[in-house]
């Protein structure tokens, strides 16, 4: 069979868009920058969804919804947020068409422009605190905390599929309380939540961090974020919770009467992640024949293809089959059962491989001789034969193997590319080959900017767990107490 | 305790307004014609969304997403459609706003203008035939059946909360079949599985019928509707499936190679059902105390109550009140038990009424001393005091008499407030009192519209389940063969 995908030796960025694209994850629509996520991707998300959703509704979360669009004028509203978010957007301007009589079909009626342009939201922290204003009076009615999932566009100039594209699906959180601790507690309770996320489900170890001054969200105080990273050796933020003070409170007008009868501005925190997972998702852990899924995220778990030369054959292994997808599914395991007759089961092989599917089960007439089965591994490729009696508690156990091996092989690649440097020299060639760098910093903007100026890396974050420790700065020299997180980016 | 509800014979479409809003469903936003869905209104519909697509995926659907945005140009592909649905659109005309330096603010960059403006969907028709131009090769690729759950919006100059607004969030199913008579059978599956869905999760009962052909979805060669009757005598349209035979293949150029190696247009159905749907279920069973929702639907079926003088009897209360929780759980009965202390049983009560929860528990000392419990239904607002021994199985089988108890209550009204009439007079005096009427019709677009502009009756569908019978039509006195719905509407 030719091989479909360019390696990832030979072209990484080549690599991952062939995967998404023969994986049948995404591909590019007729619209500029915005995505059609197929079927077997947005399976996956809808995964990922739904326990997301668990996760925030255990936590206390509801759900609701906000409108697609924002008046102009409420992006002015919040200085620092103005600039960070009113700029690369969609903006309506005419809500009507009409037929043009001169050169055929329909065009923009000039007759039907807005007073006010309505911008497509970039995220929804304004439209969502104009409305929190009439949704808190007093302490009683706080904490409120709210998510939406919804789609979002950013008018970006170089969009790759997942990674950045134009219109994206996220979920955004936005909550208000009372206090400032409480709104600080609320936005480490969700990048701690992200990061249990990440590890557990997605199998993709994370580093958490504040982002330095210069690289938090506009119109927040504190963004944390988790920092993954790629094969490549680029880290890919995967997820931010910010700490936004009272700062949209303040914009929006939101007080409320304390307990003591005191009028008081609220505290507020926003949280999201993307369908950019899905990128990180692909390129933690697939290699050139495709996909490595995690079983927890998998559309289906395992596949099954039968080897038979004729319908007698078949109708044999079927029969077996049947009684093994019945006891996989009282597991709670997915299973799909590839009995279709106009392809080779070499060619399903290699298909399934390519989706990423974690187990393969293929059984013969010979298997049904010897009561047993044969069981590919998507993660190692490896395969063994075992008995069929009771290999629905074997792949139950492999499956959780094979959750905790991906996770696992992320964790030592990160490992061995995770390296402390301590001067400028070394910084610089030890940046260029891609993975994390620790390395003292002397807190500045400037330092910052210079570094990454001059060789691409940006401070990922300052990791929330680090060891406190006497050093200087690899660029100014300067005196620094703590090692933060360089790396090259998505 | 004051009423909060303007009574449904004193100004039923204020009556409507009020308890959107005061039970926490939905409100309107800053955005004209835009609404907020709030948590309490947005848990009915994410239960809503749950079971229809547990139903879409059961039979054989999978969800996709496709772009937010469509060219322009794509809507003059479609003859028909581009004037059902090119007309009242949002335009994106620009991509990026730039800082006001004269008046503050920002404003929209005259530089970033679109080459091609772009709309938001009002439906994704065109936008999705174009990518399934690249999906659809062979008859091997059919049927191709694809859902997405997304927002769409068309500007309405008059919007009310859930039954019409500028955006809404709706599934649309768009479907691709090598048959005609494969398209047909989807259609009719799909308009049946609303029904169903209408029916036993949301207890209103529905007329499946044909529209006629001026009120067909501009692009179908057939429309297939769900019709409804509200209490105050309107019918409300609440989903459509549409046969569009080959228009949007021929439209988008999608062929497939059929198994005799023939080149043929692909055969068409899409389908949807949207927040509407709320409103559908808010009108069709809510009384002047506030909603009443179905079990089936409801964020949380059961409440409980604790009425106490001191934190002794609480703790003795909820004791109690826990392990009934732990048995109502383990049946799958979702319950909240409100024990907060800054308000008094009585309106916590009016609350949980207002909010139409199915089942309320009351529970006090002298309950506890007789191992008793007030069971409250929603539906009857009748009371009774059972033994706490055994109330899960109790309530379990008061949630479903409930389910079937609001639809009958609906189907009965239905029932008396559906007349057969045979002469125009007669016709007249019925329409304007509400209800559905039967009546001959003599099947002309002409007649249709002359009774509409008379009347404000529109034909709501030929019903899929009539009897054939000999008459003449009401308005034209031309002979007709069957009975057509009509009412006056949403």
């Amino acid at each position: 069979m030719a091989k479909v995908l360019t390696s990832r030796n030979e072209n990484y960025s080549q690599w991952y868009q062939d995967l998404v694209i023969k994986a049948d994850l995404a591909e590019n629509s007729a619209v500029r920058g915005c995505m059609v996520i197929k079927p077997y991707g947005y399976a996956i998300w809808e995964k990922m969804q739904a326990e997301l959703d668990r996760m925030f509704k255990e936590t206390g979360h509801e759900n609701g919804y906000f409108p697609l669009f924002i008046p102009k004028s409420f992006f002015s509203k919040e200085a620092a947020h103005v600039d960070g978010f009113a700029k690369e957007c969609a903006v309506v301007t005419h809500y009507r068409l009409k037929n043009d009589e001169v050169n055929g079909g329909v065009m923009v009626d000039p007759d039907a422009k807005l007073e006010e342009e309505l911008i497509v939201r970039p995220t929804s922290e304004t439209i969502i605190w104009s409305t929190f204003k009439n949704w808190i009076q007093s302490y009683r009615d706080l904490p409120l905390l709210i998510n939406q999932w919804a789609n979002v566009v950013r008018w970006e100039m170089r969009t790759r599929l997942f990674l950045r594209t134009t219109e994206f699906l996220w979920q955004e959180g936005h909550t208000a309380h009372a206090t400032k601790a409480e709104a600080i507690e609320e936005t480490e309770k969700i990048i701690n939540l992200y990061a249990d996320f990440a590890e557990n489900y997605m199998a993709v170890p994370v580093i958490k961090g504040l982002k330095t001054e210069s690289e938090r969200f506009a119109g927040a105080l504190d963004t944390y974020t988790i920092e993954a990273l790629m094969q490549d050796g680029k880290a890919l933020q995967s997820g931010t919770s910010h700490f936004l003070g009272q700062n949209f409170a303040k914009a929006f007008d939101v007080k409320f009467a304390s307990k003591e009868g005191k009028d008081e501005y609220v505290w507020a925190t926003s949280w999201g992640v993307s369908t950019r997972l899905m990128g990180a998702l692909i390129m933690a852990h697939s290699d050139d024949n495709g996909l490595v899924l995690p079983p927890k995220l998998a559309p289906f778990q395992v596949v099954i293809v039968p080897i038979y030369k004729n319908e007698e054959q078949l109708a044999a292994i079927t029969e077996k089959v049947n009684e093994v997808i019945t006891k996989l599914k009282a597991k709670g395991i997915s299973v799909k059962y590839d009995s279709s007759d106009n392809r080779k089961p070499g060619w399903k092989f290699a298909q399934y491989e390519l989706k990423g599917v974690p187990v393969r089960l293929a059984i013969g007439p010979r298997d049904l001789e010897n009561g047993t089965v044969e069981v590919a591994r998507r993660d190692t490729l490896t395969k063994n034969v075992t008995e069929i009696e009771g290999v629905d508690q074997y792949i139950e156990n492999l499956l959780e193997e094979i959750q905790t091996n991906i996770f696992t092989k992320a964790f030592d690649f990160r490992k061995e590319n995770t390296t402390k440097v301590d001067t400028y020299k070394e910084f610089k060639t030890t940046v260029k080959k891609g993975g994390f760098v620790l390395a003292h910093w002397d807190g500045t903007a400037e330092t910052e900017d210079r570094i990454k100026n001059d060789t691409k890396a940006t401070i990922r974050c300052l990791p929330l767990e680090y060891e406190e420790e006497e050093g200087v700065c690899v660029y100014s020299g300067n005196p620094s107490k703590r090692r933060v997180l360089f790396a090259l980016s998505y």
